[in-house]
């Protein structure tokens, strides 16, 4: 069994958390920036020197094929993504990449094969920071976008992705899809508590829970709070206060579901004035999507209801939504078996962010691993994870793609 | 009697609604601007062109002296502002200099002569919208404020209050407080919806009700919306929607009370985030200091329930607090005989909001006049009352000085 090598792993991280890196010990390396440059060509080099061929899609997504015993078999692929938020950490994304890297040099050096090819994946703009949506290369990949719709996309400068994608040298020859895969595996820090809560390491990611994202505005009368008697206002803050409690309700009153009030503006927000209007985002989230169609509906009951009781009126719109994705059952086995010869156990879990195999899982059998971040904190440069962690992830993912290799070859 | 003349009084309304008139119909003159300067310049011109003389203080209130039958009395006075919000409407403050000089131009046309001289005051800064604090000349009049406070504050460009009275020239050569008068009488308009409610015109001012200013900050942790469970959450927007319901119930719990919530600060207010912090403002107001007492604890201890029920911490602290101003019943029996006089009875209300006639009453009997505007609306370019309603209100007041005046004659 192939041994990773945990301080190689580490050296990585520090190393590549240079590309952008910020005086916090944060990460600022956005989607076709100049950093975002540097990092894919330092990615291009090390995958090139390991005997990889790299292959650039038209919308920058970057596929390095190792080659196994079996060249006509396609590869099973690792990956994660290479850009950050602004104010990024070292992990998110990243890790997932450096992990399949680390799996890549551990084999190499161990001399052993796989009966399929590998591949080392770099999805172009999973963060959506710069060019807004998120999941960008992934998405247009698994045709959920089209390319011409990515290109047209642009910066708060005004920037056009495709032009940016021009310009650092990463709009590739290989048409969008035309790169296969038989299954991919992706390594990430969970961005939440539960694994250190329960002082777990590896986390085998079931799913990722469908998000249906609204916006309410509660619309009363603006008033003076001296001159005007309790009994003549419509304050809509006191109606925004009763839809945020209905919120908590709904998200506990489904397991596995989470529901959030993160953004309110309350207007005209003066301390002297009775509120006249609020407008909330809601965030409902279940990995099961009769569940979610629940709280959707007690959510438009519970406006509905607030709006009866007057004398605020209150609308409800969708803003956006993601539905809820299953992860593959052969993969996760992998990952539990992956996990098992390392030694640990899996905690089941469901992601509650978006993340590149969310599209990945429309085009081939995905899985996800996660291992814990401290605090759960992400998007920040306080992100944080333990190098044994890391390695433990590193170790579970090349254990789970080998594990799969064994599985295709014993169905063939 | 002596009637006065609506058209006239509407004129000047009309006319000086264009010194800083705004093309939405508002006003914006504020403190020590240009502006000022120009009404100011215009209501010397208007006072003495009536036989008045205007004297001005050191911190630049405007004390305009008519004569009586005996000028040994103590002048009865009227009054109000002529400074506005940055949008302000053409009514606050002014209605009430323009009413007293209406009642004056009336006065002198009917060859009707007062025991007691009269006097028609324009406070420096009522609004504080420019210098904070709100009501600072009649404040320094009364002993609240020290000139050399007022004199210090400084504008949001950095200039500095007593700079900018020097330079429009209205740092007058009386001292402080020098200025005695035997009572103030105040129209204003209501700034809330009462009287328009109930279809009355003619509001006797009880009193001014106490304020007092808190805030509050909750604390908790902010974290992903989608990968933090329910139950691993300190959502400190959860525990500051307890607080919004907290207040409204402390505001219906005392007659004449109001309890608002009117500034929510939401940190980090993003859609994906539950709230780590929540800052928001309470706003008590009561007329009576007892159950503002009683409302102020009542706020302590929903705060210290929610914070005790967790898992956010709570933390309050009183900002600004202005204490319960009771009128003086000789001056409201005027203002009710005044009103019969003009065929209205009076709604004997309380004023939710602060006025001159506050620090006024610290020095002399005081009492206040209020009239409808519509839809309770000030502070605003929209404000509105009717010529009507303006001149019934002008005809109270004048028809209030000459009771006082018989009332002080009478008894001595």
């Amino acid at each position: 069994m192939p041994k990773i090598n945990a301080e190689r792993l580490w050296s990585s991280i520090i190393d590549t958390a240079r590309v952008g890196g910020t005086p916090k010990g944060g990460v600022r390396r956005l989607t076709l920036s100049d950093e975002d440059r540097q990092i894919r060509d330092w990615f291009t080099a090390e995958c090139v020197d390991l005997g990889g061929t790299v292959t650039v899609d038209e919308i920058g997504n970057m596929f390095a094929l190792f080659p196994g015993e079996n060249d006509n078999l396609q590869p099973i692929a690792m990956g994660s993504h290479l850009d950050t938020q602004p104010t990024g950490g070292k992990f998110d994304g990243i890790l997932g990449v450096l992990a399949g890297l680390e799996a890549l040099r551990t084999l190499r050096e161990s001399g052993k094969r796989t009966h399929h090819p590998l591949m080392l994946v770099n999805w172009t703009n999973e963060e959506g920071a710069r060019f807004a949506p998120a999941m960008l290369g992934s998405g247009v990949h698994a045709g959920v976008f089209t390319l011409d719709y990515a290109c047209a996309l642009k910066d708060d400068d005004g920037l056009a992705f495709g032009d940016e994608l021009e310009r650092i040298g990463y709009r590739g020859p290989a048409s969008i899809g035309s790169v296969r895969f038989a299954a991919m595996f992706e390594l990430h820090i969970e961005q939440g508590p539960i694994l250190e809560r329960e002082e777990m390491v590896i986390g085998a990611v079931n799913g990722v829970q469908g998000i249906r994202w609204f916006d309410v505005k509660a619309s009363g009368a603006a008033a003076h709070s001296g001159s005007t008697p309790m009994d003549m206002r419509a304050d809509a803050l006191l109606a925004a206060a009763e839809l945020v409690r209905a919120v908590q309700s709904i998200g506990v009153s489904e397991p596995d579901a989470v529901a959030t009030v993160g953004h309110v503006e309350v207007l005209p927000n003066s301390r002297n004035v009775v509120p006249g209007e609020v407008n909330l985002t809601v965030d409902l989230r279940n990995p099961d999507e009769t569940a979610l169609d629940r709280m959707d509906a007690l959510l438009r009951t519970e406006v509905a209801r607030i709006a009866q009781a007057g004398p605020c009126t209150l609308e409800i719109s969708e803003f956006w939504r993601s539905p809820a994705v299953l992860f593959d059952d052969d993969c996760l086995a992998a990952v539990a078996e992956g996990a098992a010869q390392a030694g640990h156990e899996t905690r089941r879990m469901f992601s509650g962010a978006g993340h590149d195999s969310v599209y990945a899982a429309r085009v081939a059998p995905t899985a996800m691993i996660f291992v814990p971040c401290a605090g759960g904190v992400s998007h920040n440069e306080a992100e944080s994870a333990t190098p044994q962690d890391c390695a433990t992830g590193a170790q579970v993912l090349l254990n789970a793609v080998l594990s799969y290799d064994r599985q295709l070859a014993a169905k063939a």
